[in-house]
C-alpha cells in the first residue's frame, strides 16, 4: 500500500519565511472603484484628496444675529447699540450661509430684544467673529486619507463633506476553501442530525476556515465537498484557480495517511514549498504554489486546522489588503500545573484563565487537535517554543486572549468534581443578565480542595464520602485545606448509581452483578468522589476489585463513562443519573449524595461570587435544576459551614 | 421670532442615568432563528446544547494499522508479533471509522511490513489507544454556548459539529435615521460636487451614523432628507417609528435655533427626558421617548453627533442586543500644552498622540465642533471631566484611543512650520509599505522649534530667514535649542509670494501696492516663517505695518489665507505657491525659501526616522512633490548642519 511521507519538516519560523517571501504585497487583488457610503471598513489602494472645501461656504457658527462688524464698532456696556433687524441684523441660525455682505455673527444670548424691530447689543462684534470660513475645515486637494488606511465611520463622513463619491479600495481577496473526505456529509444534506450515519461526519471545518477568512475582511467560497479520490481533489483544485480565487485552501489530505492526495497533488501542479510544520496543533500543514497562487493544505483536525490557518493565510489576506494583523493581546499568567512540552516543536496550548486572588491562573485543557471544545472553552493560548521542553507552575509565562481582558476579570473559576449542574448555572448567570463567565476544570473532587489550597480557583465542586462517618466533604476539607478559611454552600443532591446499556441488555441489577463473567465495568478515576463512593460501596459489600473486569479501566468525567456504556466499550460503569440520561441510557441508582461548593471565604464578598450565590439560590435556577432529573435542589445556595 | 431654550441642561451622568434607566434590556429585539453557518458574530438569545455527540463514531486519531489489543498482548522488542493485514491488522487513516471488532490503533512508524500480507510490530497495543471514542468532545445535550454569547468562528464549527443546524440570536436592532435640514443635498443627488450651489451642503452626518450603527451590529435605515419645516419632521418621525425602527434618531434640529423642532416635536409627540447635556462637543442632545421607543435628536456638527452616539445611542444598542460594548482603549499621555476647559462641561478634546523619547505627548487639535477633520487626524481624545477646569501640560492624563497602541508607537510627529508636502510625505511613506503614521501640528517654524526643546515631537519643520545673514534656520536653532544637538535636514526650497483672487481683479504687482486705499490684505501669525519673511521684505521697502490695510488680521496657515482671498475676505495675502495653486488662486512670486526638517540627533538611528528620510530621498517623492509646481526638491532628505 502506498504511503506518503512528510517532506523534511520545517520550523513554524521557517515555513513562515519561505511561504512569506514567495507571497507578499506583490500579489495585491488590484484595486476597485467603489461608492464612499460602501466603503467603511475597506482599505484606501490610493490616496484620498479633497475634490471640495468645507465648508462650502461663509456659515454661522452660532445661532444669533448676522451683522455687519464695522457698524458695531464703539458699542459698549455702558454705550449700547441698537439694530434694526432686517436691515442691520439678520436672525441667522448655526449653519446657515453668511447673508451678502455680512461678516460677523452675535450670540442669540448676547441681544436683548426690545421689539420686533429692535435688537440692541452691548458690545462690538469683530469681523468673522462666530462665522465659518470657507474650508475653514477641509481645503480642496487637501490629503483627507493616505493610502493602506482602514476606513472608519468619522473618515466616510470626511470623504462625503469633501465631495468624494467614490474611492479605490484594494479588491477582498477570494479564497476558495475545499473541503475534502469521504466520509464528510454537508450539513444542508442533514435532514435529522440525529440519523447521521456510521461513519458519516457533518463537515464544518470549511465554516470555520469561512467565517475566519470574513473577519479578515476577504471573501470565502466554499466548494462541494469533494471524495478522497486523487482525480477529483486535482479537478477541484484545478477549478478553484481558474474561478479567480487568489487562495485555495484544501482540507484536508495534508497529512501522511495513504489517501492524503493533497502534497502529491500541489507538487505535481506545482511546487510544494513546505510539507509539515513543526507546531502542535497544525503540524500536517502543507503549503504550495500553483499557477504562481498560493495553495494551503489545511490539516484535518479542526483545532490544527484553525491555527495552521492564523499562522499562514491570515496575515497573507491582510498584506494582500494593505490591512495590518489585529495584534493579539497578551496577559502574563501562571499555570496551575507544569506543562511539559517536546522539544523542537512550538506547541500552541489551550487554557483557561482567571485571577484568583492577585494571581492570574492558567488552568490547560486537554491537548486534542481534533477537540474544537479545547478553543471554545478557553479564554487563551500559551504558546510553548520550540526550544523549550516545557513551562513549569512557577513560572510566569504570556498567554495569548481568545476572549477580552474585562471577560477574564469577569471570570470565576471553578475547579474540582464536574457536574452538569455547574453547565447550568455558567448559563443561568449570564441569562439573569449578568457579564460573568463561569470557567470549569474538571480534576475530581480531590483536585479541587487542591487547587483551593494553591490559590488556583474561586470555588471547587466537591462529593468527597467520609467512608467512617457517612457525612460529605468536611473531613476531607478540614484534612487537606488545614489553615484556609473555607465555606462550604450546598449545590444539589444527586443520584448516583451504574449506568447501562438502553435495555439493560445484561440484566444488571446491583453492584454484586458486576463481578458476574462477560460484565466489563468502567471507573472513575482516583481521587473523585464518585470513585471514593463507590469503593466504599464496594467495602459495604465486601466486594474485591480484582473481582471486576474493567475495575482498571478510568474515565475522568461521567460523561466520559456514559460514552463508554454507549459505545460498547464497557457494559456498566459509575455515574451519575443526568449523563445516563443525556445519552438515553439507563440507570440503576445506587445512593443520593451531597455535591457541594466550597468557597475561601475571602471571596463571599467579592461581586462576582454574591451573583454566582445569588443565582444558586433562585427559583429558575432550581426550576432547571429539578428538571434535569435525579438532582434535589431543596437546598440550593445555602450555606452549610464555615471551617477554618 | 420664536426661538426655543434649551429645558436644565443635565451633566453627562444624569443624561445617561435617565436614559438608561428609562430604555434598557427589557426593550430587547427578540430572538431570530437563523442559519449556524450565518450566525458569525451574532450574540446568542438562549444557550446551545449540543444535538448529538461528537466524535459520532470510534475512529482512528492516528494513521497506522487497526488491531484487536487482546490480540497484541505479550509483544515485546525481543518478542515481535507478525499480524496479518487484512484479517488482524486492517490498515487505517486518522479520522476512519474503527471497523467493526477493532479497539485499537498502532501508528505507522511504530509498524514494519515485511510484505503485503504480513506486518510485524515490536510492543503491544492498549484498549483504545490511538482511539477517538464517540463523545470523546462534546456529548449531546451537553451545553455550548451560554446565552448573550457573540459568536466567533471555532464557535461556528463547535454547533455544526454538535448538529445544531440553527439557532436563536437576538434580531439585530433597526436604528432610523432622519437627516434634517432644508440646506443638505444628498450625496447622490450631486452630479459635480465642485457645482454645489451655494448655501448647499452634502448630507453627510446620517453617512457616519449609518456606519457607527453597523460597527455595533445593527442595521441602519437611513431616511430621505426632510426640510426644516416642522410638520414635515413630525411626519418622518411618524413613519419611522412605524416602520419596526427600535431607535430613530434625528439629525439635527436639536439646538435652540429657531428652526430647531426635534425637541417641540418629541415633546408634544412623547417625552423629552433631556434637552442639552453638559458635554462638549455634543451640547445639543435631546434624548425622548415616543411610543416607548428612544428617539434622539442628534446634535448637527459633525462631531457633537459622534460623540453623542457614543456616549447614548452606541451602550443602548449593545445592550439591546446583549453584547457588550468594546472597551475603550486609554493610555497615559501627557499635553504639549495647558489645555484649559469650562467648569461644568465635561469636554472631548481631540489629540494628536505620538512617542518621543520617554514620553507619550498629546498635541491638541482644534476644538471646532464642526470640524470632521479633528476626528479623522487624531489619534486619541482627552476627556476633561466637568469639574475640572483643564489639565496643564506637566499632568499625566489618559487619553481615549482612536488607533491602536501599535499605531502610536508607529507615529512619527512633526510639529512646526505648515507645508503640503508634509501630507505628501505622510502618503508616500505608506505607499511605500511602512507601517507608519505623520501627525502633523502647524503651530509655525518658531512654534516647531520650542516643540523641540520641549521634547514633543521628532521633528519640526522650520523656513526661518536670518534678516541680518539671509541664512535660514541656523541662527534661530542656536538662539532657541541651546544644549540641544539637532540635525537639519533639507526639505524643498518653494516659492512664497502674493496669493491674489482669479485674474488678479486689484491688479496687485509687488508688495509696494498692498499700501494702496481699498486693498485688503490678510497676515500669517507672528512666529511663523512666512510672517518672518514678509516683515523683511516690509524692512527692505521701508514700509511700515500700519500703512497695509488688514495687517493685524493674522491666519495661521497658507490654506486659511487663501480661503480668505478665496472668500473674498481678503484682496491678497501672503503664502506658497502650492495654496494659491490648490484654489486655482493666482500667485506673485517674492522670493524663493528654504523649508527645513530638524530633528534632534538622538532620533536619527530610529527606524521610524531613517524610514522617513529614506523616502525623502527617494525619487519618487522628489518626483511628486516637483509635480505640485512652486518647489525645488533638488536637496531634499540631504543632511546640511549638525548643531550643538
Amino acid at each position: 500500500m502506498k504511503r506518503h511521507v512528510y517532506l523534511a519538516m520545517k520550523t513554524l519560523e521557517e515555513a513562515k519565511d519561505l511561504f512569506f517571501s514567495r507571497f507578499g504585497a506583490h500579489l495585491r487583488t488590484g484595486p476597485e472603484e467603489i461608492p464612499t457610503e460602501e466603503s467603511l471598513g475597506r482599505v484606501t489602494a490610493l490616496p484620498v484628496f479633497a475634490r471640495i472645501s468645507t465648508p462650502t461656504y461663509h456659515s454661522a457658527a452660532m445661532d444669533g444675529i448676522a451683522v455687519r462688524a464695522e457698524e458695531t464698532y464703539g458699542t459698549t456696556e455702558r454705550n449700547p447699540r441698537i439694530l434694526k433687524a432686517g436691515e442691520e441684523a439678520l436672525w441667522i441660525n448655526t449653519g446657515q450661509a453668511m447673508p451678502e455682505g455680512f461678516n460677523a455673527v452675535i450670540m442669540v444670548e448676547k441681544i436683548h430684544q426690545i421689539d420686533e424691530s429692535r435688537l440692541e447689543i452691548r458690545s462690538p462684534a469683530y469681523p468673522w467673529q462666530h462665522v465659518r470660513k470657507v474650508g475653514e475645515d477641509i481645503v480642496a486637494t487637501q490629503l483627507l486619507l493616505p493610502q493602506n488606511h482602514r476606513i472608519r465611520p468619522f473618515d466616510v463622513g470626511a470623504m462625503i463633506s469633501a465631495g468624494v463619491v467614490s474611492l479605490r479600495v484594494w479588491r477582498r481577496p477570494k479564497v476558495a476553501v475545499i473541503p475534502t473526505g469521504s466520509e464528510l456529509i454537508h450539513l444542508r444534506d442533514l435532514k435529522d442530525p440525529s440519523q447521521l450515519g456510521k461513519g458519516r461526519i457533518v463537515e464544518y471545518n470549511s465554516q470555520i476556515l469561512a467565517a475566519m477568512v470574513r473577519e479578515c475582511g476577504a471573501v470565502p467560497d466554499v466548494q462541494d465537498i469533494v471524495p478522497d479520490q486523487e482525480e477529483h481533489i486535482r479537478a477541484a483544485l484545478e477549478r478553484a484557480l481558474d474561478s479567480g480565487a487568489h487562495i485555495v485552501l484544501i482540507n484536508a489530505g495534508s497529512s501522511a495517511g495513504s489517501k492524503d492526495y493533497t502534497a502529491h497533488i500541489i507538487e505535481e501542479m506545482g511546487e510544494v514549498l513546505v510539507h509539515g510544520v513543526a507546531m502542535m496543533p497544525g503540524k500536517p500543514t502543507i503549503l504550495g504554489c500553483v499557477k504562481e497562487k498560493p495553495v494551503v493544505g489545511n490539516p484535518g483536525y479542526t483545532v490544527s486546522s484553525i491555527l495552521s490557518f492564523q499562522q499562514f493565510v491570515q496575515p497573507l489576506l491582510h498584506t494582500l489588503q494593505g490591512s495590518r494583523m489585529p495584534v493579539t493581546k497578551t496577559i502574563k499568567v501562571q499555570p496551575s500545573r507544569d506543562l511539559p512540552s517536546k522539544l523542537g516543536i512550538e506547541e500552541f496550548v489551550r487554557v483557561n484563565i482567571g485571577r484568583v486572588g492577585d494571581k492570574t491562573v492558567a488552568t490547560p485543557l486537554p491537548r486534542a487537535a481534533g477537540s474544537i471544545t479545547t478553543l471554545t472553552r478557553a479564554e487563551g493560548i500559551i504558546r510553548i517554543p520550540s526550544l523549550s521542553e516545557g513551562v513549569s507552575q512557577d513560572e510566569e509565562v504570556e498567554a495569548e486572549l481568545l476572549v477580552s481582558e474585562e471577560e477574564i476579570n469577569n471570570t470565576v473559576v471553578v475547579i474540582g468534581s464536574h457536574d452538569i449542574t455547574i453547565d447550568l448555572l455558567a448559563d443561568e448567570v449570564r441569562r439573569r443578565g449578568h457579564n460573568l463567565r463561569i470557567s470549569s476544570g474538571n480534576v475530581g473532587s480531590l483536585g479541587g480542595l487542591m487547587a483551593l489550597r494553591k490559590g488556583t480557583c474561586h470555588m471547587a465542586g466537591s462529593h468527597l464520602l467520609d467512608i467512617e462517618t457517612g457525612e460529605y466533604n468536611l473531613s476531607y476539607i478540614r484534612r487537606y485545606l488545614k489553615g484556609l478559611k473555607v465555606s462550604v454552600f450546598h449545590l444539589v443532591l444527586r443520584d448516583q448509581g451504574l449506568i447501562v446499556a438502553k435495555g439493560n441488555p445484561k440484566g444488571i441489577k446491583s453492584i454484586e452483578d458486576l463481578t458476574r463473567d462477560g460484565v466489563i465495568f468502567v471507573n472513575r478515576q482516583g481521587g473523585s468522589g464518585t470513585r471514593v463512593l463507590f469503593d466504599y460501596k464496594l467495602g459495604q459489600l465486601g466486594i474485591k476489585a480484582d473481582m471486576i473486569g474493567g475495575y482498571d479501566h478510568e474515565e475522568f468525567t461521567h460523561m466520559a463513562v456514559a460514552v463508554d456504556v454507549l459505545s460498547g466499550a464497557a457494559d456498566c460503569g459509575v455515574g451519575i443519573y443526568a449523563a445516563a440520561k443525556a445519552l438515553d441510557l439507563d440507570f440503576i441508582p445506587m445512593e443520593r449524595e451531597q455535591y457541594d461548593l466550597v468557597f475561601p471565604s475571602q471571596v463571599l464578598d467579592h461581586e462576582a461570587i454574591r451573583r454566582v450565590l445569588e443565582t444558586i439560590r433562585s427559583q429558575e435556577f432550581k426550576d432547571r435544576v429539578a428538571d434535569l432529573g435525579g438532582y434535589d435542589p431543596a437546598r440550593s445556595g445555602e450555606l452549610w459551614q464555615e471551617i477554618g
